[in-house]
């Protein structure tokens, strides 16, 4: 099986309820008013899904199932899979629908396209920028609250690899740990007996002495934090393929492939999902 | 009453139960293994948050429910309010807590704050690029699947104003509806009769000729969409003050004045809610 | 298309929910002991729900999603619309389903036909005293805790206006914000501003020189309180059309023609759903 | 201790259930946009709830817990305790807190006083039509979806007796119940064997001679099912006090007391909890 | 009907509110990252649900909505019903569905599977234990919390009988009432008038003589605590039918023939819900 | 510090979810109708909690929450940590709060802390059996649904490793999946790649030959199922210290120890959360 194959599974329950809860903020108690008023429940139509930039897409599982959840009897076909990199125009699905479900649904089925078909897209250009290198482009926390598991998705959609997908799935030691244990040894002594067998432990430096000290305990990988190029080599050097190598802090589109090239095993980029630009898209009526 | 001090207020319920989604999705069933391996229950620390960049900042009532969910004991001290200006550096809020409610606390308030202080900041560039005319600012439904009520409030913070919260609080005719009523009579007459006396009703209109048109029927307000400077002059005499005027489409920072000189009573911009940056914060230490 | 295909649309997840939460209510977590004691699971039967009392109908979406909800197999078979006057003895809804979900959900069903039928059958009295003149019937928020939306789709139902849904949608000035506002002027000058464009603005008077106190302000409507026939006709004329000029207090079957007859755009009248009688229905087994 | 002290709890999680329902279906998300816009969020106010008519009152705890929701510095006193029957004009609870709690919270409490108390006042009419007799009034299933256990705690509030609270916790078997098991000794036979020790057996009969039937069975109580008043004084000497009688249909407060003297143990009132007429309530400010 | 089919319902939405509570819980927001990495997302599979131990199986259903959640399309074919008694290897269930689905949902399913068989098999163990005599074996609530519907199911699966759900649906005056209370009469005088006619009212007594105060009142039932076998002898000799009598405390399969033959109509058992051993099964696939 | 004081932290989100789920389950919408009719509101009182049997207490945290639900103003003081090894008879807690509460909380709190404490008190058998050995004893995903968290953290405070939460925090590549792909090169090559980098790799292998191929990818555990003596000894020489072992299946109290000494890394064992005994507890009223 090829990886984008497996990547891009979404648990269906989180699917429905983000789902659910988008088109709850859209419709309120009253629902859409202005369709209601004026078009019979009774007329059907058939629109498409069209991308006006180029780019990743992402979040056709979320259109399915917001026009579903308002017409059950919705046919809605995918013309391409996410992950897919589409030209400006592309029309990604169509769907055949009530007339009123279309509408009602349009704001909230583009703004899930928008918003993760932009995190995809600006992944798929840090991954190009490494390309050939060994490194891998990979996200972070800093995502948006309640929206963290679709975000993470659209990440693994542009080619990218997910971190940590919250605070219980890996241990990640920061400089405000080790200053409230007191220093290095106090916090990594013993940590790996205290968490379980199968946690990674990951720990953030900011200089090659400090992952020196971090080097002596058992751990799985050190995050290199705003490192300058040469600390970076560096620091790989030492790691020698003991520890994974994840480096941070500043990265820019201008910047990654300099980075990639110190040889460490991943680039974090918060921007990814916290400043993305919404990739364009619209719903066009097919007569 | 000043107009700042009313506008920044967000239903309490609303803010515990984004704090609740936002920590939940972070913490998920095992916790912050990280902190709780590492830092004694008892120990008690002092942060402050500190903006890195200069903007407007928005969603202290978030960071403050954030670290009381996790401490009910905790000391959280704005020292400004929502929607002030501030300068890089700037210590917006201090935190007094145990030592874990702050270390587990951090990102998922740095996430809210980041994002809302980015809109506001976003939102009162808009803002201040139409000062001395008498246009507003005014966001959209290009907002985040479930951050809807926060982004709108981090527009107003940044001086903007709301559009409609949904499609259940005001009616807009859009193209789609007109095409699908079979006409503009057809979408528009007896429309008034059918929603609520206390609903305002806008139409969207590409061409003088539309709005021409839409104004024969008893409407509050018309989007000018897409119309070129000269045209939108047009449409304000035209409306000649009969109705709202509302442009939209292809707005940006360069051309948001030349917009707004063409008398217009709001200019609405998607972007400020579906692509604003993150305004850079963090937490630090007071020792 | 006519108002009345229009009017009465729920959004479909609301259904669900009030269905859910009322099924939730009446089963516990034993379920139906009675039924599941008695009637076999295999067996089925047809009912019917026959209205005994004349009236106008309303709930039977809810009626349908309850069996629903209970056999996902039921036959559903609404012989009329909701908002559809009915005479004693009417069978409303024919339904095919597992005799258990017939007998589980019956009391559900009929709880909710009978309230909303309720609501919908006093409001078309009250627009049924009122026909002929200008005047439309409206509802307020004194609704039942938690079945607002369904009772304001009642009011459609009966052929009434539904006033704002909550809080949220509409600024409704009473007199006791304009004393802690410190006086009219102090509350109105400047609220236009302070408000999105697409929310309108109704403001609640006791007197005529209250009233020509509103008007100075640019305002959508007025609540003309417990006014007397004589000052509401003043207060009529003194509006001219310029907002919309609503009555309440004190209305009555008895009273509200005459209250109509001085010219007000609307009335509303809060009995319509703080008080409704139940419209009698109940289920009848079909052999 | 006395009766009335100990019928009148309600489970606090039911409480704040309630009140966060309510007040969310009020507040939407943009919250109370006139008070926010008109009131300074530090202003601090006192107002009584005072019951415009003579009667029993019920719901101050969801008062008290409405206010709390919106303002947790409130102080909240109630003068007197549900179940008190007052004259009109009397001020049932003084509330102090910011302006903005009272008005935002006013519309919620007053729906929540209006309909408990015009539940426990129709009921303590009830009860004092058939005072002096051994008999009680109970109420139904017919109760507003959502709502059964705020109206159950209303009717006992009004000193009536609760009958079951859902499908779940009683077993009653109807006339349908009869029909599908294919008569009396199909339906009855075996069946105190198939539900637990601990759960009530009530069987409806319309005849004297379906009671006689009926007895046959080891069962608790029989409803009498629109008798006349010659057939319920025989089925009370017919039951002879080995099962609870039980009368229902057709009782309206003219015939509520000639059904008593029947000396039947219970009377149930659907409309106790389906048609009751609001208790008019309203908030004073107190300067 | 016979009992075994009507005991045996379990109301559809708490099957898939369970369901989706231990779905959640297994899946986390990241889902099945090992399927989803190594199986293709079209590739299907067949396996069965087979019991590797004897006893009596429970929780069908649940296996049934786990894998109906995981995919819609998915064949259950259920070979037996719940409450039957298998050997060991049974085959109780075959599955057609997405491998993925299988695979995802397999701990799921056989962690309901496991611990309502190991209860329905326990129950039929005491069941067994006692057959012949008159007495009936029933639980407590001594449950699992959150689990405690599902496991009175499994009581029923294995031919014991439930005793009350909750607090809520019958009344257990215990020792510590009694006690706060200042006394047994203080507790139990009037206390029928207290409560719902439809109620049942038990109260727990050590001792012959509590017992024989306890007659005093009108109560439904008796509970029996902790007594020898002559003391429970005597008791059930008191009561005389007039009471339902109930044995508890110190019951194991050893000693509950020996107090089943005292007399007493039912003998609980704690340890049926709060440790039963797993019953072991396992998901086997089908080539 | 010490492993115990970090190892025992549950989020408090969940403590406090699962103590609603579990009051709701047993309050239903009545409550507690036999403490409500005896017991005066406000009537306080002093309880112990007791361990009837010699073990390791857990819950201590989930009993302080269920009170405080009931009673805002309750002093719950632990005399003992959770994870503590106490005496028959020993007191670990003790309550002041209203009798109400007291008496209504007490079966709740009961039931967490008998099924948590007979879990932490097998683990700790397990892990005493083990004691002198490098090997740890951890848990599985066999646990009671919707339980988990706080029986991995039962198993934690009885000196356990918490294995994975769930299907999303580690891979752990089964049988069926290799057999689904089509063999364990088709299962483990390019897996690494296709997930993120902070997640472990376990592979179940049943033979020494499996094994060997396992450890030709790049994985982080073996599980080593149902392996006799020689196999496991063989195993972990194999292995050598390259990849963490653990081995599963059939494991009892008799056979861990002669497992431990093969020098696996863990043993897992399911019946430390599927087949727990409750340790005996009990509320002690002190007068």
């Amino acid at each position: 099986m090829t990886d984008d194959a497996v990547r891009l599974e979404l648990p269906s329950p989180l699917v429905k309820e983000a789902v659910a809860v988008a088109l709850a903020e859209d419709l309120g108690t009253a629902g859409d008013i202005t369709t209601d008023a004026i078009v019979p429940p009774d007329a059907r139509g058939k629109a498409e899904i069209v991308m006006r930039e180029a780019g990743v897409v992402a979040g056709l599982p979320l259109a399915d199932a917001a026009f579903r959840a308002l017409d059950p009897d919705v046919s809605f076909v995918a013309r391409v899979a996410d992950g897919t990199k589409i030209d400006a125009g592309t029309a990604v699905a169509q769907i055949e629908a009530t007339t009123r479900a279309i509408l009602t649904g349009e704001r909230t089925v583009l703004n899930f396209i928008g918003r993760l078909s932009g995190i995809a897209t600006l992944t798929a250009k840090y991954a190009a920028a490494v390309e050939g290198t060994r490194t891998r482009i990979a996200c972070t926390r800093k995502t948006t609250p309640g929206l963290r598991a679709l975000e993470k998705y659209a990440v693994r959609a542009g080619g990218g690899l997910n971190h940590r997908f919250g605070l219980y799935d890996a241990v990640l030691v920061k400089d405000n740990h080790i200053a409230a244990a007191g220093g290095m040894r106090q916090a990594l002594e013993g940590l790996r007996a205290r968490v379980g067998h199968m946690v990674k432990v990951e720990v953030e430096v900011d200089t090659l002495q400090q992952l020196q000290e971090a080097l002596l305990y058992p751990i799985d990988a050190v995050l290199l934090d705003n490192m300058d190029i040469a600390s970076l080599k560096e620091a790989v050097a030492l790691a020698d393929g003991r520890v994974i190598t994840e480096a941070s802090g500043g990265v820019t589109l201008e910047t990654v492939r300099e980075i990639a090239e110190t040889g460490v095993d991943l680039i974090s980029v918060g921007a990814l999902t916290h400043s993305p630009r919404n990739l364009d898209s619209s719903l066009e009526w097919v007569s």
